[in-house]
């Protein structure tokens, strides 16, 4: 047997808006959509091209109330070739972020508050 | 700017015991550790032979209390070569299960009750 990574899922309050932040944070697009037949949850996994392993984000008709995401540090890391122009990015976009100089790395916030880490490709 | 997804971390109470459940459970091994100079905290990144995305696990010296997962559904997905051999030896194991045949996908509940999917890989 051999298991491999393959998606990191967050459960999101608004669809549109996530989807349009991952798109603008971190250029990923739509690669595979399953929809319930009664419409009462979109799951959509979102890559970048080529990309092997997936974001999902599921959502449910019917939650209203924003999500409790613990007392845990559950993130997702994202590599990236340029770190610099990546955090002026997520800047200039407005998110809450964080820096830890010591590690070399920063933490994104997104619209339901998961924290995306952003770490060089060394 | 190229982001290609790089881990996915969870916090956990037991290092020790999450990384036997993960060695056992899905044949993944301590690829990075990050150990803290005052010893108040472990990073263990774990994968596969040869993958590029991993799994971390955060470890803190002084949380002594099981972590609240919140009301959301996060959790990381893994692919598998052998569906049916894996649920057989997650069974085994003991672990927490429950299989959703209408997706042909299971879950299964790690040491710190984080759920882990699996999917055969098609």
């Amino acid at each position: 047997m051999k298991f491999t990574l393959y998606h990191s899922c967050i459960t999101v309050l608004d669809l549109e808006k996530s989807m349009k932040f991952y798109e603008e944070a971190f250029g990923f697009k739509e690669v595979r959509r399953i929809s319930s037949d009664d419409g009462s949850y979109e799951i959509v996994f979102m890559a970048d091209e080529g990309d092997v392993t997936m974001l999902e984000l599921t959502w449910y008709r019917d939650r209203t109330e924003p999500y409790d995401l613990g007392d845990n540090e559950i993130h997702v890391g994202f590599r990236v070739d340029d770190y610099d122009a990546a955090y002026a990015h997520h800047k200039e976009m407005g998110c809450i972020c964080f820096e830890n100089p010591k590690m070399g790395i920063y933490f994104v916030a997104d619209p339901d508050g998961y924290w995306m880490e952003v770490v060089p490709t060394r």
